[in-house]
């Protein structure tokens, strides 16, 4: 399975590219940051970022697209800028019929370090040793969306058990309707 | 001057096409809604906005496009989709090369009733009145997409003064240097 994780932002969007399956190791396919300029216009910048991501889309060809949930409580100076840059990245997703996957952050640390409340350092030295780097990724957007993508591949088995689950309940309740 | 004005959101998109110029009776060139299934997936939603957005562009060829600047203390409960959708509608006008204006909703009500805290029936009357309507435009989001497109209209020509001002500045400030 190869995932795409997008960190969202509008000044740095972070990209990681992860490929495997769960139970087995996992490798980096790619990992950089779409920049765009705090100064520049919105609408420049938001071109700027989907340009960006077709580009880790056109080169890495993901199976799935693994993006931040955005939550408006967070941060509030910088969410919009967050929702704008999400937004894209699921557009873009989307518009190609790929699926998308919304993790929360503290899914994601959680997934990659054992604990939802994990800072920046921990998840980067996580992501460096799953992936088997011989460095954090830098900056640490790029590490944040390869730890979105990982947390990805990790949860998917039990989401896709999940789904079965219901899908087989529904099923039953429909014959015994 | 013709400009296509945007109250974003999610479930429905306000869309308001008006031309004129400050000073002279204004025309609406049409109004509407682009609507998405609240039930229905992120990715294809914000892909129905970009299509909507795209034919509504496509049929009026506006010079400016108007969007609601979305605040993140407003609504938090629907501010992302409404983030969201404001950015899929910059990002169409901006790939188009086409400038993009932001205006807040006191600024909008204040433009046309006179009060930046009027509600939304004060609002329809308005652009009803002012756009010489049988009846307010519905649902109401296209009122407000109307209004934003009109207090663009009256408001470009004091702040193309403005920004004449500040080049004019700009200008003596680098000759006296």
């Amino acid at each position: 399975m190869r995932v795409l994780g997008v960190d969202p932002g509008l000044t740095r969007c972070g990209i990681g590219v992860v490929e495997g399956v769960a139970g087995r190791p996992l490798s980096m396919l790619g990992a950089g940051v779409v920049r765009t300029a705090a100064e520049g216009q919105l609408g420049d910048r938001l071109v700027a970022v989907e340009r960006g991501i077709e580009e880790w889309l056109d080169a890495h060809r993901p199976e799935l697209v693994a993006v931040e949930r955005v939550f408006s409580q967070h941060n509030v100076r910088t969410v919009m800028g967050t929702a704008q840059a999400s937004a894209v990245a699921v557009l873009c997703a989307a518009r190609r019929g790929l699926p998308v996957a919304l993790h929360t952050p503290s899914e994601v640390k959680a997934a990659v370090t054992g604990s939802g409340r994990a800072g920046k350092a921990q998840v980067g030295a996580m992501v460096t040793r799953l992936l088997r780097l011989d460095a954090p990724p830098k900056p640490a957007d790029a590490a944040d969306a390869l730890a979105l993508a990982i947390c990805h591949i990790w949860r998917a088995p039990a989401q896709n058990r999940l789904q079965r689950a219901v899908a087989a309940h529904h099923a039953t309740k429909g014959r015994s309707a």
